[in-house]
């Protein structure tokens, strides 16, 4: 089963305006720098809400799966929730034995532990993220 | 500025089936009995999830702003964000002095105290809730 929200993930068109509004709404402190990831095609800003986090979510790159969700939302809005798990191979086998769809393998993700996400049709219409928990940490 | 996101407001044609999924997702006990919220238009059951809430949120009625949402996503998904101030009337006018638009005039919401919504024009795409914390809380 799964553990606390590890993040809201919000697409967005332009990290750098996005970060000004949430500078405004949280504080400056809350935003933190934005870093590429290629591999998955995007640019991530991680903003820190009391009690979990927002990440903002910019298209890098043309093959970006970013672009499709801008075209139907330019103004951006909300692209995922992650949800950690304590072993991120035992949460794949718990889904795949629900018959719900896991997309591809695990991979590293933005905060540098594995994940994978659930096809959005197996949950209800949300994509969903699962993340490994870091070590030390919950 | 804003505090703990108090919630995640997950739209969905059935809250039965939903409950039926956040139960093997969470745990029976994480489920909440649903309820109605006619002045709203909505139908609505919290989730527990370890560091906030989903709500899950049915259309009630002919009228009920949600049905919009499900056209458009018939499967239901991600509705909007709620994110908790201790005061509602200084957080209408910290918006609206930032010319950001507030949806009408603070009302009680779900959990039984003030809300209102910012409209998502001015919030990046997301659909926000604003919800005083509850008295004694936080």
């Amino acid at each position: 089963m799964l553990g606390r929200l590890n993040h809201v993930g919000v697409a967005t068109p332009s990290i750098a305006q996005s970060a000004e509004r949430y500078r405004l709404l949280f504080g400056d402190a809350a935003v933190g720098e934005a870093f590429d990831l290629p591999a998955q095609g995007v640019r991530v800003c991680f903003v820190d809400v009391p009690n979990t986090q927002v990440e903002l979510i910019e298209p890098l790159g043309a093959d970006s799966p970013i672009h499709g969700f801008l075209a139907k939302n330019p103004a951006g809005g909300q692209h995922h929730l992650c949800y950690e798990v304590p072993d991120i191979h035992a949460a794949k086998a718990w889904f795949e034995a629900r018959g719900m769809r896991v997309l591809g393998e695990p991979r590293i993700g933005a905060h540098g532990t594995p994940i994978f996400f659930v096809h959005p049709k197996d949950m209800g219409g949300v994509l969903t993220e699962i993340m490994e928990s870091p070590r030390g940490e919950h």
